[in-house]
C-alpha cells in the first residue's frame, strides 16, 4: 500500500502513510504559494466550505496563489499527487455552489489575489484582466480614470469576478449582458501544467483582445462551463459611455397576459428596439426583495396561499410580473425606441421611464421617508414628489435607484439582499455573504424559446411541482437573445430548518429533471444538478469525456465539474 | 506487406496488394452511396480537382452522399482502410483551395445532395438546413413562401453553401454577416463514425437552435475551421426583413484620409450606427470588378505603374478606396443613422446613399446603356437619369443594383467575376466557376485591430512585398466586429504564365509569414497557408492534437486541415 499514492477517492486517512503523503503536499503547496495563502485550520476549512445549499462539502485545504506561475505549480503538485483541484475565481457563486468541490476533501484554490487589471483600452473598448478583478473593482477603475466605458455587471455581489461569471457564462442587463459573448482571449493553465493563449496563431497577436473567434478552431467555448483548465487571464469587452441612458419599468397587465409580453419582448429584441437583457420577477420574486418572508402570513401551512400573496401584491401594489430594463444610445434614438416600447406594450400593462432628474427624485423621497417614522410620508413632501406616489410601497422606490445603477454597469447588493429572504437574521449594511450569514438559496435557470407558448409551457410544467412540494413559484424570465430567455427559479428556504432544507433538495432535483426531459435545459447548473449532467447524452458526453481523458490524464481538475471523467 | 493497409502515405500504388485493398474500398463505397454518386475516372478526378490556386491536388475518388448515415458509413470505412477523407459542403472554395485536400490520394466528400431545408422558423427567425443548401436555394425558398426573414448571403456564388461558409467562419455583408456568430445548433458526425448533436444536454432542447452556447462547454467552435467532425445539420439565425434599407457608398478623399476613415468607422460601429460589414476596397481591387486585367498597360513590367493605375483611376474616375455598406430598420431609424453617417463621414470624402427608386432608375440606365453604343448615352436620357452621370463607368452603374442585392441577402455572381480578371477569356452568363474555368487567384485575409495605426502599419508591411514580387496590391477593408477588420488581400495571376504563378506562390508564403510575425493573423486560411500553421504555438498545438488524437485516433478526417496531428 505504501507505493500507492493517497487520493481523493482513495484517500488513506487513517494510515499513517496517508498522513504523510497528505503532509508532504501541504508541505510543497505551502512552500509554493506562502504560508499566509494556505488555510487548512479547521474553522477556516468550515467557514469557507459553506454555502447557500441545503449541504456543504468540506474541501482539504484552501489555497490563494497570486500568479499563474504559482497555478501552474499547484496543478503540477495535483498531478504528482493526484489530488483534485477546484479553481475558483473569487468563489462567491451563492445558490449555484458557492466554493465546493462536487466530492470531499478537494484543494480549493480562489483566484481573488490574481487581480490585476492588466490593460483598458479605450479607443478598442476592452480590458484585460485577472480573474481576482471584482465587479465594483474594474468599475471603480473606470471612474477614478474617466474612461469613458461602462461595465456590465450582474445583480450578484460588487466582489463576483468578472471573469468567473464569464467562463461560467453568466448574464447582466446592459446590451454587454452576455458575459461569455463579450470575452475575447484568454490565458488558460491547462491541466497538465501548461500554460495556453487562446486564438490559435495568436501568440503575438494585435487582434487577440478583439477578434474573439481568432485562427483555427475556436477553442474559449472549452474553457467554459467545464473542467479543462484554469483562467487566469481574460479580455473584456466593454461598452462605450452611451450619449443618453433610460432605465424604464413594466408591469404586466395580469398573468393571462404574459404570453403576449414575451412575444413583444422577443419582436423588440429582434427588431433592435429592446438591446438589454430585461428581467421581468413574479410577484413572489419581487416579495423576496421587499422584506423578510411573512412567516405569520403561511397560516399553517408551509408556504403562502394564493390568497396571501394576494393580499401583499394589494398592500405592496405589485403586479404578477413585473420587469426593467434599460435604453442606451443618443438621444434622439432613445426618443425613437422609448415610442416603440410604448406603442409595442401599452395595451399589456404599465411602462415608466426614468431618467437622471427622476431617480435623484427617488432617492430623495426614499431618503427622506428612512429619516421619517414609516409610512408617515407628509403631504407636502409627497405633492412635491408626485411621479413616485404611483411607485407604491418605499422598499420600491427604495430599489429603482439601484436598479438604476445596475443598469448604468454599477453593482450594488440590493437584488443580492433577497438571498436573506428566509434568514432569521436581516441582511448587514455592507459585504454581503450569504453562505457565511446561513441563508438558504438555490437557483435553477431552464432556458426556453422566447415565444409565449413555450413560456406558458415552462409554467405549467414547473409551478404544480412548486405546489406539490409545499414552496411558492419564484421566477424571472429573462433575455438571453433575442430568440431565447431563461427562467430563474428561485428555492428559498430556511437553514434552521431540516425538514424544509431536505424538501428543498427534493423540489431542486425534481425542477432538474422536469425541465431536462421537458427540453428546456439550464443555462447554468447548480452543483446538485451535476451529479448526473448529459446522462442521456452519449455522444457528447463521450466525446467531452475523451477530451478530459486527453488533456487532463489523472482527471485531477474539478472532476465531474459540467465534464464526467468516464464515458 | 500484406496485412498493411494501403493508406495515403503508404499507397502500395504499384503493387497488387494494394491494388486489391483499393478496390475493395472503392467496391463498398459504391454499395454504400450509389454507383452514380461516386467519381472515379480519370477525367472526373481531373476536373474536381481543380482549383484557382497555382497547383491542385489529385483526389482519388470524389463521393456525393446524400444522408448523414451515409456519411458515417463512408468515415467507417475510411478508419477501416485508414484512408483519408476531406469533407467540403458544396467545395467553392475559390481563392483558398476549392475542393482539395492537402495531400493526393484523398476521398473527397462533397455534400451538395444533402440539401435539405429542415425548417423555417418565422417568429423565431432561423433556419435548419442540411450543408448541401445553397445561398440561392434558401434565399429563393424564402422568397416564394413569402416568409419575412432574410438571409446573409456572402458575395461569392449563388451555388456555394451556407454552412460551409459559416464553419469556415466566413462573412456577409448585413448586421448578421458574421456567420459563424449566427450558427446555432449542429449535428456532426465524429471521426469515429458518431452522431453528435451539440448543446450539451439539448438532445430534445426546445432551445437548440436559438441558445447558442448550451448547456456545459460550448463545444461547436471546435467544428469550425478544423477537422474534428463532419457537419450535417445546422441551425443558421435569419434576419427579420427590416422595415426599411438603404445602400451607402463612400469614396475616401485621398489615400491620407484613410487612417481617419477606419477610426470614423471603429466609432460608428460601436455606437451602432453601422451594423453591417462594410467593405472598402482599393482601386486596384475595384478594377478587377470593372473588366479585363489591361495587359497592354504594363509597360514592359509585370505589374501596372502607379502611374498607370493612376490613368485608371482617372479614368474610371474612382478613388483610391471604395466602401459599401448598408442601413437597416424603420424609416426614422435610417434616418437618424444617415445624419450620424454623414456627419462623421462628410470630411473624410463623398458618401451617397441608394434606395430601392434610385437602384430602379440605375438598372434602367444600365439596360439602356448595354443596348447603345459603349459611351454613346443621349443627353435627354442622361439628364433623366442625372443621378448617376455622377457615378461614373457604366461598369460601376451596373454594379450597384447588384451589390444592393447582395446587402439585401440575394445572391449573385457580380463580385465573383473579378476571379476571371487575368483569364483570357470573359466570365460567362452564368454558373461562374473560376476552378474549371482556369481563373488564378489566391486570397490572404489578415485580421487588424479596427484603428488607423494599425491600418496603416498593416499596409506599410504588405504593400512592399506585393511591390517586390511584381504584383499590384488588392486590399478590401472589411469590418469582422466594431473592434476589428480584415484586410482580404487578392493575388491575381495567369494560370497560362508559368512563371507568374511561381511568383504569385511566393507572395503568398511571404505575405502569410509577413501577417503571422506582424502580429495580423488571418481570419481563415488558403490550403497553402495550413502547411506550417500554429508551428510557433506550442500549447494550443499541443492541445489541439491531443483532442484530434482522442477523437480521431486513425487520423483520417482531413489530416493537417487546421489541426496538425502531432503534437
Amino acid at each position: 500500500m505504501s507505493s500507492q499514492r493517497a487520493t481523493l477517492e482513495n484517500p488513506d486517512e487513517t494510515t499513517a502513510a496517508g498522513d504523510t503523503v497528505r503532509k508532504a503536499l501541504y508541505e510543497k503547496l505551502v512552500a509554493l504559494v506562502g504560508e499566509g495563502h494556505v488555510l487548512m485550520q479547521e474553522d477556516d476549512r468550515q467557514k469557507h466550505s459553506k454555502t447557500t445549499l441545503p449541504y456543504s462539502k468540506a474541501c482539504a485545504l484552501i489555497l490563494y496563489p497570486s500568479t499563474a506561475l504559482e497555478v501552474q505549480g499547484i496543478i503540477k503538485l495535483a498531478n504528482e499527487y493526484r489530488w483534485p483541484v477546484w479553481p475558483f475565481s473569487r468563489g462567491n457563486n451563492w445558490g449555484y455552489g458557492t466554493k465546493n468541490a462536487l466530492k470531499e476533501n478537494a484543494i480549493i484554490l480562489v483566484l481573488e489575489r490574481m487581480n490585476r487589471i492588466i490593460e483598458v483600452n479605450e479607443s478598442l473598448a476592452y480590458a484585460v484582466i485577472e480573474p481576482g478583478v471584482s465587479q465594483k473593482q474594474l468599475n471603480d477603475y473606470l471612474k477614478e480614470n474617466k474612461i469613458n466605458l461602462w461595465l456590465d455587471c450582474t445583480d450578484s455581489t460588487p466582489n463576483g469576478s468578472i471573469l468567473g461569471n464569464a467562463i461560467e457564462r453568466g448574464y447582466g442587463y446592459t446590451p454587454y449582458g452576455d458575459h461569455f459573448g463579450h470575452l475575447c482571449g484568454l490565458e488558460v493553465v491547462l491541466p497538465n501544467g501548461g500554460l495556453l493563449k487562446t486564438g490559435g496563431e495568436h501568440s503575438s497577436a494585435k487582434t487577440w483582445n478583439t477578434h474573439k473567434w481568432g485562427s483555427g478552431p475556436y477553442v474559449e467555448g472549452l474553457f467554459s462551463q467545464s473542467n479543462l483548465g484554469v483562467v487566469v487571464k481574460g479580455g473584456v469587452w466593454l461598452m462605450p459611455k452611451p450619449e443618453d441612458f433610460r432605465l424604464f419599468t413594466f408591469e404586466v397587465r395580469s398573468d393571462d397576459r404574459l404570453p403576449e409580453v414575451i412575444n413583444a419582448l422577443r419582436e423588440l429584441s429582434l427588431a433592435g428596439t429592446i438591446q438589454c437583457h430585461t428581467h421581468m420577477v413574479n410577484d413572489f420574486q419581487m416579495l423576496s426583495l421587499l422584506g423578510p418572508y411573512p412567516y405569520d402570513k403561511r397560516d399553517g401551512k408551509t408556504h403562502l396561499s394564493d390568497a396571501a400573496l394576494g393580499e401583499f401584491r394589494k398592500k405592496f401594489r405589485i403586479p404578477r410580473w413585473s420587469l426593467v430594463g434599460g435604453l442606451y444610445g443618443a438621444p434622439d434614438v432613445l426618443k425613437m425606441n422609448r415610442k416603440k416600447l410604448k406603442k409595442r406594450l401599452c395595451g399589456l400593462g404599465d411602462i415608466d421611464f426614468f431618467d437622471d432628474k427622476k431617480i435623484s427624485a427617488a432617492k430623495k423621497f426614499a431618503d427622506f421617508h428612512a429619516k421619517s417614522k414609516e409610512g408617515s410620508v407628509s403631504r407636502i413632501v409627497a405633492s412635491l414628489l408626485k411621479p413616485f406616489i404611483s411607485l407604491k410601497p418605499i422598499k420600491l422606490i427604495q430599489l429603482i435607484p439601484d436598479i438604476h445603477d445596475i443598469l448604468k454597469g454599477v453593482p450594488n447588493e440590493s437584488i443580492l439582499a433577497s438571498a436573506y429572504f428566509k434568514s432569521s437574521s436581516r441582511p448587514p449594511e455592507s459585504n454581503l455573504n450569504p453562505a457565511e450569514d446561513g441563508c438558504g438559496i438555490m437557483w435553477l435557470a431552464p432556458t426556453l424559446p422566447a415565444t409565449g407558448e413555450a413560456a406558458e409551457e415552462l409554467l405549467k410544467l414547473v409551478k404544480p411541482i412548486y405546489e406539490s412540494h409545499g414552496f411558492e413559484f419564484s421566477g424571472c424570465f429573462t433575455i438571453i437573445n433575442p430568440r431565447t430567455f431563461f427562467l430563474l427559479m428561485g428555492i428559498f428556504f430556511d437553514q434552521k430548518d431540516h425538514e424544509e432544507k431536505a424538501r428543498a433538495l427534493n423540489l431542486y432535483h425534481e425542477l432538474n429533471r422536469a425541465v431536462k426531459s421537458g427540453g428546456f435545459p439550464q443555462y447554468r447548473l447548480g452543483l446538485p444538478a451535476m451529479e448526473n449532467f448529459m446522462e442521456n447524452e452519449n455522444e457528447i458526453h463521450d466525446l467531452l469525456a475523451r477530451i478530459k481523458k486527453a488533456a487532463d490524464p489523472n482527471g485531477i481538475l474539478a472532476p465531474g465539474r459540467y465534464i464526467a471523467s468516464t464515458a
